[in-house]
């Protein structure tokens, strides 16, 4: 059975992989609570990060739940949302490429946080800075151009025109793509400035989600966390260039 | 419809994240053509690797045609074989629950490469030693533990009992989870003898898939490529301990 309400099991300082889950359940208009950000429950939110006491533990936020059910991985979570709110079109061929792509995205997303803990995610960046110089050097020069190359190609192919990344809707791959945007804007603005001049569908696309109306309202409104420090984008000058 | 045969498209020499896939074809006794490894047709898996000239390109291998689907992403594969062939309970808790820990065992996978590969994919290894020897020491001393020991926790929870990770039988999560335990066997032979001495579930549930029939037969066999260090699972004696 369909939940009324959601409860969304993510850091409540960050963007970090739950803005993707963010996204989408603001797109839906879904009700839902960030349980992390509701005082009086940050004790239940720490329970979960540690795996609960249930059958089926979570690894690690953000989780998910719906009803019984407890969802962890964003790719999963976005799965699992998309057909039950329109976010993708419900055929399986749709939602194996639209799935296709979002695994992509998080395999960048996962090389984003490479660049500033290259050596262990249990260290400060502070402890590991000279690999993050070298690592973000490769990330900069190679990797960035050649997955957003990958999304300005999907983008060009598509048969349904270029304006979304499947089918000719907006689907939550599209959500997704505008947060790593924004991300890499944020992070490497720089770098993500000479990338962005040979991805045009990629920014069109970006702006226009960032223009839906419920979207619109959620980036002005205090759910939606800055940019920091803390978080899977970070802005290190010297990581640039 | 379903094909009557499927095609790999993955590389020739090594096991890599391919071999997830291939386990999962071979334990359902499906009809495969590993296409690189098919001397006449190397051109053609060249032509994938580059993303082919399709609407819906692939990233990077491994990808799967099946039909007109042309399937890429490891996780993504297992999750439209499974249910086709009896790798997962057929109902969408089941189908949910196998995926997040498929993806779940696919970002240890993740750090693996990056055991070796700290700096860039580009680089050789011994471009990247130090840096290997230093992410390696905590790959070692806190992921390998962490993750394995969040698996054995799994299987303990199990309702159904502690021989599967996903309800009472085998599923394609077994595979995978084979996989990776003859993999961190043999790249880190010391740090894996003492994490398996805390995780007796994993270690039998790693010997039951081995002994399956078809399993058995797949690894007996010239199909199953070597280890090796050009793959994923390299084992550099300095980066063990």
């Amino acid at each position: 059975m369909m939940a009324n309400s959601y409860e969304l099991y993510y850091w409540p300082t960050i963007q970090g992989r739950g803005e993707f889950v963010r996204l989408a359940l603001e797109e839906a208009g879904a009700a839902y609570v960030d349980v992390a950000r509701v005082a009086e429950r940050h004790r239940e939110f720490m329970d979960m990060v540690a795996g609960g006491d249930g059958a089926r533990p979570p690894f690690a936020p953000p989780v998910l739940k719906a009803g019984d059910l407890v969802i962890a991985q964003s790719a999963n979570i976005l799965a699992f949302l998309a057909p039950r709110h329109l976010l993708v079109q419900d055929d399986e061929e749709s939602r194996l490429w639209a799935h296709q792509l979002q695994l992509t995205l998080a395999d960048l997303v996962d090389e984003v946080h490479e660049t500033h803990h290259p050596i262990a995610a249990s260290l400060y960046h502070d402890e590991q800075k000279q690999e993050a110089l070298r690592r973000s050097a490769h990330f900069r020069t190679e990797r960035m151009a050649k997955y957003l190359g990958y999304f300005e190609r999907v983008l060009t192919r598509n048969p349904r025109g270029g304006g979304h990344l499947v089918g000719d809707a907006v689907s939550y791959v599209d959500l997704s793509l505008f947060q790593l945007v924004a991300g890499l804007r944020y992070a490497f603005p720089k770098a993500m400035a000479r990338v962005e001049e040979d991805t045009p569908l990629i920014s069109r696309l970006a702006e226009e989600v960032a223009r839906r109306p419920r979207i619109a309202a959620y980036l002005a409104s205090d759910r939606r966390l800055a940019f920091n420090e803390n978080g899977l984008f970070r802005h290190y000058p010297e990581l640039d260039g």
